[in-house]
């Protein structure tokens, strides 16, 4: 993965709102990864899902079914 | 949670990314937010460790164990 399409800025926010002072750089950036990649897991097995009900739309049902699926599980 | 750290443009592309032609908007946010949630849970779980190391930074080390503590069990 070349560029993650989720910024480190928002990162940096969402690790001073769990309560950090300071975030290294390499830890956002890192954190912005590992996000990217739970993303794309989960918008494939949406797609999965939206297809097979017959769309090429992905709809909020479809993120949240995959979401169970690949979280809870 | 009112508004998260994560936009709904970089879901898009990320949905995109993963194959999708079409994603609705409420589906981008849903996705945002199941990302900040889980962003968050790693978050608290890497100041954790940054504490426990003695340091008030988070280092990508934390990000990264903290990631594996709370995905792949």
């Amino acid at each position: 993965m070349i560029k993650p399409e989720i910024a480190s800025a928002p990162m940096h926010r969402l690790c001073k709102k769990a309560g950090a002072e300071r975030v290294s750089e390499a830890a956002a950036k890192d954190l912005a990864i590992t996000l990217e990649e739970i993303g794309i897991k989960i918008a494939k097995e949406s797609l999965d899902y939206a297809m097979y009900a017959g769309r090429k739309t992905i709809k909020k049902e479809d993120i949240e079914i995959a979401t169970r699926k690949i979280i809870e599980k």
